[in-house]
């Protein structure tokens, strides 16, 4: 048994990028993902999963077609697959994403914020 | 959309039980469920999943047959399936379990602290 605990901390002090999901865990097919975040993202959905958004520092919201929600630090929302989603950050926010390995962060928007996938630190 | 955010506090706030998993979301089939854990719990283990574990507050040791792994606040681990393990808390711990839905918290071992299963907050 390696024995190592995942320490977001110290994760998170190993990267700067924006919009750049890292891997830090893996249960089953699905990964654990940190990720910074500021200004607006892509609107975009992923139809074959639902996907996790927990914030660990700061504040998100994800805007929907009809509504949004706004997570503060502490707080978590399950975005339903199919939904057109947009996340946006006022201020720089750490978040962890949890999905299934190989879901792309834009979805099937594409274009300059696509990150690379299955990028573990 | 229902844009309510699962606010982990609040949440924990409506419970005191311990070693008594309530589900506080859904993602696709898999459930996050909250726990207060304080003293050893059972030897036991998950033949068909890996099974994740979120230190919200507090310390958390997981023994294992070979070793251990000790989580604090911020800190998570996976533990693999099959690989049976003992969660142990000197203290009251607050934390977050990741794992699909219908899994029991004792495994195959049952015993009088197998809780019910699904139970939402």
């Amino acid at each position: 048994m390696t024995c190592v605990p995942v320490n977001f901390e110290e994760k998170f002090s190993r990267f700067k990028e924006l919009w750049s999901p890292k891997v830090v865990a893996q249960m089953n097919d699905y990964q654990f993902k940190l990720v910074r975040v500021q200004g607006e993202f892509v609107w975009h959905d992923h139809p074959d999963t639902d996907e996790t958004f927990i914030v660990m520092d700061g504040e998100l919201e994800i805007k929907f077609r009809d509504g949004s929600v706004t997570l503060k630090s502490g707080e978590m929302f399950v975005v339903p697959r199919g939904i057109e989603h947009c996340p946006v950050a006022e201020k720089e926010c750490r978040i962890m994403v949890i999905e299934p390995a190989g879901v792309v962060n834009t979805g099937d928007t594409g274009g300059d914020l696509t990150a690379d996938n299955d990028v573990w630190i």
